[in-house]
């Protein structure tokens, strides 16, 4: 290990904005490049774009391949995209040029619930390059999968795993309450749901890697998505909720184990809701009744995740890894580039 | 991978016989060998002294470097002592003759604090041998470490870190509300404190590992045991505690970072608590206000993360390990051999 992780930062939206901030906050990075497919960000610093208030001398290129083989970097930190079928060839082009990565692709944080035939092949090419491959955040990536299934370890048996995050969207971002369908009509809600445009990316995916994490074999996933209707005005620092319309979004993940429903991911994230917190019941021997009040503010905890895998991946075993795979995950207060050393 | 992981039993105790229970409900394990120092024991069949109702097929020996090497197992179950200096024979034994091992030894689990020397020694021999040497238990090994430490993994920036534990002595069995001093005089309690007879082992090794996990320097590790005094009459099920009389202990650990205390683990147990509960607070961006409601019962636990963790062990890297560096633990729910193996 050198004295400095030296980083290409391949996405430069919000996300990856944020994630960039907090990287100039640790000690040990350097970033060596930047890519992003936006002609409007093509050519600036990542410093301007990012807005972190300084020039990082790293130019944003709009050619991938070039960027990875030229930058001598040490790993990729991928905010692109949630599909897999969307980041395919991104991913191929990282490990492809030796790189460790970590994504914030919310389909890749479990990639062979959707495509195993995807997720061997790039299991097979890391594993060839040496390189490793995680997908993490707060959710996919922490809250609804690692941290509970992390609980499980006190616990002789298990009956049933039943996970609750409930988000008081008012006093989030626009751009969240939008995409929660605060503020549209029932009819909108639905027929938004119907076109894959609306709701939580990721649930089936949490399902998936408890169930493996744990052994248990998955008959079926099932998922529902439902408008929470308001009942009264509400009223954002963005937006207006009249009675009857949507208030946010209530959803609902099942993994179904020998005919019952073993692992219940309920997500509630509206405008109005009556407390903002994570919870955790293990039904076993043990029970563990776990609550984090006031719950884990999204979009901090998601650049934290990602920042604070970094070590992990530098350190673990080539191929593609989920959160089950690696060190358990722990902030990162010290110098990368010693921490991932030795 | 054969179709069952073979285990040997070292320790038959009421912990190791607790697990022994654990193991036989599990799916691809079979015990091999088993190992005590007890004359009462020696001779005897496993399942009869581990009072699981059956016959194991498996007699208790007294030579234990005979059953490391004659059993042809897997790994080994350790479950002997506390301090480092009462169990480096038997690991090195251990490692010596090929096994993976996972020990509840309160010091092993992170053994470099109060033996560098030996866990450097014990590493190289592990790698050499290539196996994996890990001790976990519930405390220490889960709640006042591994799993604070998880959650700082949602944290871009962490200022301090406090766990409670607090369990009511009341519910427990007879020789953990002796363990506790329990209907001792104040005067006898504080005898038996500074003879080093009284008090939680680990404190120290979860402070430790928490700051090592996230990159902290220690500056010192500070540690307290107060007995909490009966303000009034209390009963339980086996003994009575007069008032002004020993109700149980207040163990206080502190990880001192930069001159301030980064890392409190705040430690309680005794007859009237009025709760059981664990809880993490960690003052950070953002904050995370953890509580496990009813606390996580000990006894239980501490079997159950012995067995959770053999499937990380076998497939760990080779060396001695801590939490920190195998993978999540979680649930061991399916066949062990079909888990651990791939």
């Amino acid at each position: 290990m050198q004295d400095k992780v030296k980083l290409i930062q391949y996405g430069v939206g919000p996300i990856g904005a944020s994630i960039v901030k907090l990287v100039l906050q640790k000690e040990g990075f350097e970033y060596v490049g930047a890519i992003d497919v936006d002609p409007n960000k093509i050519g600036k610093d990542l410093g301007d774009v990012a807005g972190v208030g300084k020039k990082l001398g790293v130019p944003i290129s709009g050619d991938a391949k070039k960027v990875l083989k030229d930058s001598k970097a040490d790993l990729v930190i991928h905010t692109t995209a949630s599909f897999l079928k969307d980041i395919r060839q991104q991913i191929t082009d990282v490990v492809d040029a030796g790189l460790d990565m970590v994504s914030t692709s919310e389909e890749l944080t479990f990639p062979s619930l959707k495509d195993p035939e995807m997720a061997m092949e790039i299991d097979a090419l890391a594993k060839k390059k040496g390189v490793t491959v995680l997908a993490t955040g707060v959710n996919p990536g922490f809250l609804m999968d690692t941290l509970p299934l992390t609980v499980t370890g006190v616990c002789q048996d298990v009956k049933s795993i039943k996970v609750t995050r409930m988000m008081d969207a008012s006093i989030r971002r626009l751009p969240f309450q939008k995409k929660i369908g605060a503020g549209m009509t029932v009819d909108e809600f639905k027929k938004a749901v119907a076109g894959g445009r609306m709701g939580h990316i990721g649930l089936p995916e949490s399902i998936a890697m408890i169930a493996a994490g744990v052994g248990w074999k998955l008959d079926d996933i099932q998922q529902t998505i439902e408008p929470v209707v308001a009942d009264r005005p509400l009223k954002t620092q963005y937006l207006a909720v009249e009675r009857g319309q949507v208030a946010g979004l209530h959803q609902v993940g099942k993994g179904i184990v020998k005919g019952k429903p073993a692992i219940t991911l309920d997500f509630w994230a509206y405008v109005g809701a009556p407390e903002n917190k994570d919870s955790t019941f293990i039904e076993g021997t043990p029970n563990v009744d776990l609550t984090i009040k006031g719950g884990v503010h999204g979009d901090l905890a998601t650049a934290a995740m990602v920042v604070n895998s970094i070590r992990n991946v530098i350190k673990g075993q080539p191929g593609l890894m989920t959160m089950t795979d690696l060190a358990i995950p722990r902030a990162l207060l010290g110098n990368i580039a010693k921490l991932a050393g030795n």
